[in-house]
């Protein structure tokens, strides 16, 4: 550690402060970059996670394996307290570090606007711990689905609503009707796959709001095809543990509420920002800089910039562009305003299906599911996860197997076995 | 499901459980497989997830995949309750089941003796949760070790000790010296190898007990000039957050102590066995029945069977006789008493070393440590995870690089650093 370099302290090891680290690293600044986890989750991912496809070990690459043989980054693991930014100190646990740049990459997180058990209940889907948890949940669901005698308690137990037409809602709503047409019945004999009730619950009028309306109907069509219960103009007002209730009143037995929609800005409650934004985001300048304090920047998901969506080529790119101006910032250069190169979106449905929008060519079907699933093994940030993500998806396409079945928690489901008498049942004779 | 045939349950997916029933399929009888988890844990490989070479998945393997395409075996997920053998009833959470035969396959659990702290405090290493929460533990010290400025306290942290010079022990005691060895410093910069400790406590005067005594004493100085500190004739008589004690009233800090000594048949409690022997085993005849009741059989871990030392080669066996068994009872034909068949024991130390016997012929050194990882390679019982595994270990042998390093939960550490008063450090100027 050189002392007398300038200190980068960069918050969250997403896609954009992992980037921006990564940009920083073996040039005249010290890096500390933090973050309460100690891998960076590759978040586009994690549905596969939650369905069983891969492993969390797949998805979750250790941070400091990025930076071995790097001696300008250093790694912190921990939650971040409070920030100074008039003496420029930021608390990390039991350490006060001063520092001379500040990168706030902190993410987002589920937002859930305050509708009656969603938080406690509703399965949210921004973490490799989340994934996990559905997981296991959903597996656990098919266990006792298919020992249940009684008719209406399996049905609920074998209903799965994704709340959210977005892309992490239709990834969803894709892989789950993978996993029950093609390895259910496999390893639960007694399951038919239309035993399976998948309900994707939108309340706008389309899927996909942030593409072409002509790819949110192809997408709703396909879905449809696919067996899953496509509800449009529908708004969740109330999750409980047996079921969720809509604003007309309508109320639907599930054992399984996925809550795909939401979005705010992970902002640490200890922050004391002297500006925020809606939904909980930080507002920046066109430079990502806080108005009041040029030396610090917000990143990715937490940063309010007009025009963006949320996706991770803007947090990588705005992470390359935070190491760009710090250097400009030590030279005394002027900063350019940041501008996100769009190369084109493409989203994945499932089942060999999927959209995309580059430039102003519109593709559907097999291509932009092929290429979803390439680009995103491009972009993973590692060569040794690359190969496993790779076999794991040739063993899965191939064999129509899954292999990460495990059940290693105990679900949420128990709070469901507790409300009703334990009825003895005798199999056999 | 032919209700016809006569109705086998077996209960407990170990090495003897899960062979009973791989046994037993597609032969004319019903088989209902019982376990609390949906996978097999192959135990003999949990120590290196605990020290991040394999992940979970790797080495557990969904139960329900043994047994697909296969009708005459059904798998249950649950935790058994009450035994009626007289009338031959048994109970799983809400269902109650009338067997024919019944095979009690249960395994085994760490005894703790009543010492004190041990049972809250240290990490035992028999499930798969178990190892899981061990390697986050070990992860969360290095992270605290690194950047803890006082030398005690990070002497503290960086201190495992290992109760117990059986397999388990030594196993642990060498994978950690490879991981601080090979891996530490490239991950945590600051650390250096030697600044970690590792303790091995054994009782008695000599390591593996159960091999000759020449082996033992190869292990012990083999351990010795790894850096181990074998500590013999030495029991541990206390265990807290922040250390252990002697019984000859040393005290030792360490952040990590790992339970690898003492164990006791897992008999669920709500068994009313008519006869229980030492260590909590079930006393069995000859042919593995129950005195009283022919129809059940005890195997593995559970069953007290002179002579035998706990190894899965056993378990295996008596898992191959049992099924055999229950097909010559079905014939009306005579039972002969189980015998073992010992084709040799093997161990390994860690750092291209292990030890063996087969038949009169002694081993140290490579060949048994080769002939080690080949023959749990072999015995793996699915081949997807038989490469997996592979693959990871030429990774971590080639590349000397782990990447299980994920820390998926919190860790104990927590109490530790509770209970001292945060300290502000400023790290730089």
């Amino acid at each position: 550690m050189n002392k007398n370099n300038p200190l980068v302290v960069i918050v969250g090891a997403g896609f954009g402060g992992l980037q921006a680290a990564q940009s920083l690293a073996n040039t005249a600044v010290e890096v500390v970059l933090i973050d309460r986890n100690n891998y960076h989750t590759f978040i586009p991912l994690l549905y596969q996670v939650a369905t069983a496809q891969l492993a969390p070990e797949q998805v979750a690459v250790p941070i400091r394996s990025f930076f071995r043989g790097c001696s300008n980054v250093s790694f912190l693991q921990g939650e971040v307290g409070q920030i100074d930014f008039v003496a420029k100190l930021i608390q990390v646990e039991e350490q006060i570090i001063s520092y001379d740049y500040l990168v706030l990459a902190t993410g987002s997180r589920s937002q859930f606007y305050g509708i009656q058990g969603a938080k406690d209940i509703a399965f949210p889907l921004k973490t490799l711990s989340h994934a996990i948890n559905l997981r296991h949940h959903l597996l656990h669901c098919f266990e006792q689905g298919e020992r249940e005698l009684d008719s209406e308690k399996r049905e609920q137990l074998l209903t799965i609503a994704i709340v959210g037409g977005g892309a992490t809602g239709v990834e969803l709503a894709g892989a789950l009707v993978e996993l029950v047409t093609h390895n259910l019945q496999k390893d639960y004999p007694r399951l038919k796959p239309q035993d399976v009730t998948i309900i994707l619950v939108q309340s706008s009028d389309r899927i996909f709001a942030e593409f072409p309306q002509s790819l949110g109907n192809y997408t709703a069509k396909k879905l449809r095809r696919l067996g899953v219960k496509v509800m449009l103009q529908s708004r969740v007002c109330q999750v409980s543990c047996d079921g969720f209730k809509l604003n007309d009143g309508t109320y639907l037995p599930a054992a399984t509420v996925i809550w795909a929609v939401g979005i705010e800005g992970a902002i640490p409650r200890s922050f004391p920002f002297p500006q925020t934004g809606i939904k909980g985001k930080i507002s920046v300048s066109s430079t990502l800089q806080l108005v009041d304090y040029p030396e610090v920047f917000a990143i990715g998901d937490v940063a309010k910039v007009p025009a963006l969506s949320g996706v991770a080529p803007e947090a990588l790119q705005q992470g390359v562009y935070v190491a760009s101006a710090i250097k400009k910032q030590l030279q005394g250069k002027p900063l350019k305003p940041f501008k996100y190169f769009n190369k084109g979106r493409l989203a994945i449905i499932g089942c060999y299906s999927g959209i995309g929008e580059i430039g102003k060519l519109k593709l559907t079907g097999f291509f932009p599911w092929l290429f979803w699933l390439a680009v995103h093994l491009v972009y993973f940030p590692n060569w040794r996860n690359r190969l496993m993500i790779l076999l794991a998806w040739l063993h899965n396409y191939i064999f129509r197997d899954r292999a990460m079945n495990l059940i290693l928690s105990p679900s949420k489901l128990t709070r469901i076995n507790k409300k009703v008498a334990p009825e003895i049942l005798k199999i056999k004779r």
